[in-house]
């Protein structure tokens, strides 16, 4: 009976490592401690909250010497920067992008968006992330690279980039990504929507694709009530992100002037000076999830039925969603531990719906997904907020 | 000489009208002096500036009693306001709308998101917006009704929505745009992103169509940093407004399932809370803005080459920005007239390049456009700011 999952014990043992609260422990909430509130005043009483000031600048900054990206570029949301990262890759109607069907649906509707078709591919259980090597057997099997372009014979349709997301701040194992983005000539994206914070072989992630997506969701390590951001080392793409995000509009005193489909994308001043004071107070974010993941580990090591997802030798991760993982014999139970945990004042959710499930995706193409399969019956995440710790 | 314009003369005229300043006028500032740190502190102190907290409802039901429009929707900006009325009207890939190349070029950029293309309609002099009677003499010649839909005869192509745009904050010929909507079997959707505070026969803009999009640009008669609505007054639609705007997501406790490609429009709380201060300003804004363009009439009245725009008789207009028409013979010197008044630190400016001009809509279908290139050689905006009366 060693290997049964006992509910209770498992309530009483995330119990134990948070504090004492009448209310009920949300899953990731936000804190605001530091300047948000003399910066976002600043705005207000200079009247600078639109599209002029300089909380926009500041806070790309802060994100450029954080991240060490060349560029950052600060857009509305998360799905408005993966939406630009996808079209600065080139990726055009009819086009296929690889990304992970256990993603949220931000990634998957960003190819949507773009006219393009995403290609499902499976998890690395190691990394919670999209598995190079799933990705590399289905491409050796159905593509092709013909004058520098990977195509897949299956469908005919050009396959345009590599998108993968690295899952709750874990990155995906990114050296393997990179192999396979030159062995198949596939622009690389990482969608770090959930990473900031995160390093992998001691540099952060968001920069190892030739862009990047950032999001500052009111469920983010930091927020700036809805934004995100493009990362890139690249100077030319970093200045058609800021054109694209800024209606592609030609610089001039007073005539308008715009010379592609541009997008209304940039972020408001009065988000950007909430993320300047976010960023400040981001180490000690960072170092406040780690202690949380760390009691978390140590609470859970010997419960039966479960593993806590502890970060790998090569990673730091912020872990930004703390996640338990139920074993084989476990996952019927999932749905009831998560009205366990729900009904004992701890907000809980499984993983997303595996993108291939949605009637919106069913004709997207995708490769054997038997390991997101598994992944969606064991992922739970539990309590992650900062101020837990 | 009677009709020769007299730049400096009309620098004059102008500066009298507007508070002595060392500082440059701008075009339009934004105001705030009522209630926007109160509400935006809270948002901060709750820790509720993103997607959850009561602003966000506030707001929208503000919006609806002061428009008295059934259901207002709030988001992102009025690019997605008027992205999302496309696709609520059912405006698809390879269809065509109607809209005037007169305009800011959101509103061609918004057709371009669903796959369609615009048709460019001419302008009317009396309004500054779409002319009715040159759409319904272009559909006479080239459309026709089959099944209750219109088709353009000349491309092929379904003729899908009726988009007009009340110019500068003055509505069209509303009454106009019913009958041709009737006429052709056309949804019309009202593009009032400038026009909040301007109402046709005693009804709020934004009434009339089936669906209507709002902007809160830092540069519009309120502000909520960045923002928008969708306004309407079908439930159903409004719902999957609501729906669309906030990535489809099917609602339940904790599982993610989405049931069509979906949007991450929403409007964060804290741009929600501030434009719940904003509304309780409206009329007081909107008070100043018709006493400054009074006082605009009264003092150009006599100006020889040009005129100064005025509502008509059956609109209450905002007077968003104050407009000058420049006369046939002094059209010449519009780039003189606006080099003279942004040196002498009255912000000035044109209107937008005319859509049908850009490389980017060179293909896109039309109709005679001489009235708008007309205007868009005559016009001139002038300071417009609450905080000038």
């Amino acid at each position: 009976m060693n290997n049964t999952l006992d509910i209770d014990a498992l309530v009483a043992r995330i119990k134990a490592v948070l504090p004492e609260s009448s209310e009920p422990i949300a899953l990731h909430e936000p804190r605001f401690q530091g300047n948000e509130w003399a910066y976002v005043k600043n705005c207000i009483d200079t009247g600078w909250v639109s599209t002029v000031g300089t909380y926009v600048n500041r806070f790309e900054q802060s994100l450029s010497e954080y991240t060490g990206a060349k560029h950052a570029i600060a857009v509305v949301n998360g799905t408005a920067a993966l939406h630009i990262c996808l079209l600065l890759v080139g990726v055009e109607r009819g086009d296929e992008v690889v990304v992970p069907s256990l993603t949220f649906v931000a990634t998957a509707n960003a190819i949507s968006y773009c006219g393009a078709v995403p290609l499902f591919a499976d998890s690395d259980k190691a990394t919670l992330g999209m598995s190079a090597a799933k990705v590399d057997e289905f491409l050796v099997n159905h593509a092709e690279v013909r004058g520098g372009v990977c195509f897949n014979r299956q469908t005919g349709r050009r396959i345009a980039a590599l998108m993968p997301m690295h899952t709750f701040g874990q990155p995906v194992d990114i050296d393997a990504f990179l192999a396979l983005a030159d062995k198949w000539k596939l622009p690389l994206i990482e969608d770090a929507a959930e990473s900031l914070g995160t390093s992998y072989r001691g540099v952060h992630t968001g920069n190892f694709g030739i862009v990047s997506a950032l999001s500052f969701n009111g469920n983010k390590i930091i927020t700036t009530g809805g934004g995100g951001a493009i990362l890139t080392n690249n100077e030319a793409l970093a200045k058609r992100a800021k054109h694209l995000t800024t209606t592609a509009r030609v610089p001039h005193k007073w005539s308008f002037v715009h010379d592609e489909v541009g997008y209304n994308y940039r972020l408001p001043n009065i988000n950007a000076a909430l993320g300047c004071a976010q960023m400040e107070l981001l180490p000690e974010f960072l170092e406040r999830k780690r202690q949380l993941a760390a009691r978390y580990e140590k609470a859970l090591k010997d419960v039966a039925g479960l593993r806590f997802f502890v970060e790998r030798d090569e990673v730091h991760s912020n872990y930004w969603l703390n996640t338990i993982l139920l074993d084989q014999q476990s996952m019927d139970h999932r749905d009831h531990v998560l009205e366990k945990l729900n009904i004992s004042g701890l907000m809980a959710r499984p993983a997303w719906v595996l993108m291939h499930k949605l009637p919106i995706f069913a004709e997207a193409p995708r490769m054997d997904l038997s390991v997101a399969e598994a992944l969606e019956k064991s992922i739970i995440n539990i309590p992650s907020s900062v101020i837990l710790s």
